[in-house]
């Protein structure tokens, strides 16, 4: 190796890692167990979930599978339809979470196409809050604490919209919203650069959502989705200021090469998820403290199976953070402070090439999880089963196979 | 002005100019006239066409308003889902146009998922090629001369795929697909860097197209996308090689600032596709000739009202063209044999700053159609009227109103 | 035209943009008229400046052929090698022009290898922080009302360097220099993505310099250098922000196609440069007030002669801001108001192809200096008597010709 | 882990890559050892080589530590400034090396401002053909076999040059020089898409470089230097097509973030080097051969001590190869013969987590060098011999000490 050390762990540095990662949880969406396309088209996967029973069974074994992902996000639209339901409560009980992160969906409707919250007619900025609104009684309801506000709002071409005005709309609304939080709540709120629209998005960057979280309140926080960056964009340095700044409020983890591809966590650039978790973990060593955030995963592809996927993510993210648990932090801050730039970077490269299989075994065990989540999972038959009872569902209730593009 | 010389032109350039505006026609998509979206759904508009009567009707209105497009692309799948239809023919006759490139679809049937001609089961990549043989069995007696390919094929995640088998299999798929062609025929392939793939796309740039053109044969040519290009790249250069390697088969017009935005030629980078014209210009000048390519528009928008875009496209193209025209290409060439690059880059800019509406308005009056395209549609009340149809259509047919993400 | 409406100004309408147009003054930096180059190497011109009255002279020459220039930017270390100097603002008022901003180097000495204000080693902060100090008692001497802060600084590799802890010495850094700023002046702090670092910069985008400038204090404000961007940026929203956060300092203008490549105003992207100045024009007419900011030029290319590339830009961005003028503000508040993207559009894209010739002519006019400054400056002679002399000038100095890259 | 299996070696396998890893070396650049900077200055280091002497002692050192960079690249201009030197040749065989690629240098000469194989001027062209001649002439002196040609040629501005032109002017630079090769002697063309050229590189990309090398002749191939892509690009598919094409000539490896920034070898992405070494250990494994190809260090940074950073990078990339070595691809064929996108992505990230350290070790043994070369390296008190040595001699020499900016 190139390494001035490979990585050697006391077994007390190693304890301290494995029970750290006891405390590693990530929320996984209930859309990511359904089936997803791109403006192209679905391409439909038979054991994809059919309804909200499914998702949050997928979700439970996901937990099973993992011991790491006791609650499940839900999507508003999708998941209560009709308002607060106690029955996805209880589903959430009986499949052995809990209900994470409530979502409100200001995008979907046809009123939404030239905005929500950012809309120039009154009534459907009203209409948009009061769904946000409600949103957060459902989020009471369910006992939920965070609430992930995700304004897909922005224009397609210049001249079509001013840009000042409707950042006044939203900064009016993101405010009514948190006042209506109840105590222990906290919003976070996501930033993209583009997609679905084409020309801006009114939450462009980290900047633009720190100002509106700022006006918002002091339960508003920043969400960062790791494919929402433009090409280059030093993720890790963002997470650094926002942990500095005490406005990190999650992430959504996820991986990109070229767009928002929305791809499973690490499997384009692995180092990149490494140095972000790098930074989570410098601080928790200096402060002697878990960094309370929202760790989520929000992901939507079209190839692979859907509980695999997620279990692959979450198991990556895992791996990832353990090695950074590993970064030598006393020999780090050594080298830096004598400006040697090639010990410094191996520290880094030397946990992030460290073989931590056995760590993870422990962790897993301590988690009583079996010791290969994803092998565990496709060794059990749920896929299958899904996927005969999850085919008969769709032709009884007649859904459509697939849409077209035109 | 910063210029040296405001661009006046003699009355036998102009004249010149107006001529060649009258030869410069583009074809238009009938895919262009429906709803389209986005993968987080579709937003709807009355006055979007419904079925293949309402996208030639589309056509031939933008062709009377404009004079430009004669001819309408055609989407196999969706406008000849039962093979050849003379009906269409009849139909694109009544509307006053004909029917220009056939264009296969590889992309939607859920077969498709893991490749069409690239896929590794034999049967999917049979299935692939008859469908492309059947287009052009279409494109014969529907008496095209041009065949576009657009291979959607790639990957998502690294491992997923041969690179090499499948730029093997997609060899040899595009050669007997150009040897079924009809003479008089001209095979157009398309590259695009990634999109719906999110790892790799099998024909990913210009470099790999020219393999897979000079492979296939004489008559497979490069369609260059103005949209499928990574950040950045320098597309009139690729233009001019293609040109200088007589690989240049055409164009698929619109703009974009992120990703494959697809929206409305010039919205975003007026200046680029101004450089692009100056290219075939420049040609078209030292050689005396009009550079024999199909100029197609595709785009693929959400907010703009489906005709009213399409005309926008259609005449930014012209006036780019017409701005391109105005180029003093001797007064470049004398700068450039200087060295004097300032004078040279304003000569360009001079052209592309330059006043064209009088040239303009000389060759619409030549081609029978008003002064302002835009603007006479606009009054013309045919989007009132086709929304009022159209939406009774819908209603009829009983057609789902959107389409949701998950 | 495509366009719903020529631009049709009325006399007063005109009158009122020729009006603007006499506020609107750019500052040139004196580094402008020296030779540059790449970390390759330096092409040379006999004609660039050799010493500061060379460069003084040039920014003299620049304003008499634009009007438009009246002050120049100074660098610390390359212009007041020894601290205030009371010849280099005779030299200015002998060339009719005055010292305008005033800008510290805190990159270029060996000891800013690892940082300057965010070095490690507190008397390298602290000497970074004495040259900022001194650089403000020069400003003092000089009347300049404008400090303009780059800090270089930044990380190559991972591991490097502690991000938070650099932020946190920055910060401490720029609180104390604005605090020595006189009454009425201004700090502008500056962002960039990477270059000369490669892995972060320290002050690396519109929200970090946020951040680091509410912290500084009241006085001071973002600089938007337009080169300054990650691929795809929408930098005319960072502006529109900036101005309704009353946090635009000013702008350093020149173009980019790929990286930071400093290539004169308009010259690969003009419409982007026109959408930057519409945010402007909106708010002042909005507002009735011209927006107190100071405009720059901040352009590093090799290959163009020094003060024609200088004339070119600064006329770029009069002819830009003049079409920005040109929006029909009424009309476009009312397209938006009925979400007509495409007449919305039409009034940017209308002003922007508008012929502002005579407008530009009549602006000029009252600045008292010639209708066609480049022309005019060309026809001058003054380049070849630099070239002249300047060569013989180097030639007694004993000037290394060029710069070799290793 | 969430991999369905870790890797576990045969010994026979085991055997099999540590045999392969004897036989991978990675050529050293000579001007990899000198002081570089950015177009703002250059950092400078004590230790750095000032004279080819030193350059060569510090390529022979590494080979020493790593047993892999038996060769050494060679600058003309800066390594032969006076035509062939034999006491170059037997520097190389005191040090321990021998002389590699030659690498003529057609951008630094004032006279190649606009271009030298394309430049308009004959008298140019032929200068810089004569300068790649004579590099063929130093090149059969020497025993290279290898002749790598950089254009650095390209514009600044649209309108500046004439695309076609050039590309003409510089097919006919390359065939002859291609026919002026000795038997045995490969010429490899390096693309780059921009730097220093701000508009267009003529060279921009692997098409361009294809159509350049198959007119130039059948021992013309191409060079992928790894920091010379767009934003995204995917590298390991234009190796996988080279490699196809017969047409990869070799590497230039370093890394990249945001620009050409040519850091070390694997310190931003390392899981994008392992996914291009893949391509050439999937090749191997299918026709049993070593691919013929040149491996080459290419980096030019400044901050670490360059020899330093020269033997991690080497082993970053053997260490990165030994991991594309482990992929099981018995077991990855069938996976993608399934279809099992996610089993078949494990095979890949199961060999990038690897703990290769005992293969390395072994293949490090066989070679006779360090376990740890790095570590080796900095116990060995090279450099601060060197940084004492060499300071004198710049003292001695009067070598200025940093070069400005402006």
């Amino acid at each position: 190796m190139a390494r001035l050390r490979p990585v050697k762990l006391t077994s007390a540095a190693a304890e301290q890692i494995i029970d750290r990662l006891t405390r590693f949880a990530i929320e996984v969406p209930s859309w990511g167990y359904a089936d997803t396309g791109t403006r192209f088209g679905k391409f439909l996967q038979d054991a994809a979930a059919v309804d909200i029973e499914d998702k949050i069974a997928d979700a439970g074994i996901t937990h099973k599978c993992t011991g790491m992902t006791p609650t499940v996000a839900v999507h508003v639209l999708w998941d209560f339809p009709h308002g607060f339901d106690p029955g996805v409560v209880h589903l959430a009980r009986k499949y052995g979470v809990r209900i994470g992160s409530i979502n409100p969906n200001v995008f979907q409707d046809q009123c939404y196409k030239y905005g929500s919250i950012t809309n120039r007619r009154p009534a459907i900025r009203k209409r948009a809050l009061d769904h946000i609104l409600d949103s957060i009684e459902i989020g009471k309801a369910a006992r939920s604490d965070c609430l992930v506000i995700w304004i897909a709002d922005g224009a397609n071409y210049p001249g079509q919209a001013d840009i000042r005005q409707r950042k006044h709309w939203a900064t009016a609304a993101l405010g009514k919203a948190h006042d209506a939080m109840p105590a222990g709540m906290t919003m976070l709120i996501e930033y993209k650069p583009f997609e679905p629209a084409t020309y801006f998005t009114d939450v462009f960057d980290w900047g633009s959502c720190y100002i509106f979280a700022k006006a918002a309140g002091a339960h508003a926080k920043i969400l960062v989705d790791t494919g929402h960056h433009l090409p280059g964009c030093n993720i890790e340095q963002i997470v650094a200021w926002l942990i500095d700044e005490k406005m990190l409020g999650g992430f959504h983890f996820n991986d990109r090469k070229y767009a928002d591809d929305d791809v499973t966590v690490g499997s384009i650039d692995p180092y990149q998820a490494f140095r972000i978790f790098n930074e989570i973990a410098a601080w928790e060593w200096e402060t002697g403290k878990d960094l309370k955030i929202a760790y989520m995963i929000d992901q939507s592809h079209n190839i692979k199976p859907k509980i695999q996927a997620m279990i692959q993510s979450v198991c990556s993210a895992q791996e990832l953070f353990a090695k950074a648990l590993c970064v030598d932090r006393k020999a780090l801050a050594a080298d830096q402070s004598r400006e040697d730039t090639i010990a410094a970077e191996e520290e880094l490269r030397s946990a992030f090439h460290a073989d931590v299989s056995a760590i993870l075994r422990a962790a897993r065990q301590r988690l009583h999880v079996p010791a290969d989540p994803l092998a565990a999972f496709r060794a059990s038959g749920y896929e299958q089963a899904a996927a005969r009872d999850r085919a008969k569902k769709r032709q009884t209730l007649g859904l459509a196979k697939g849409t077209s593009y035109a």
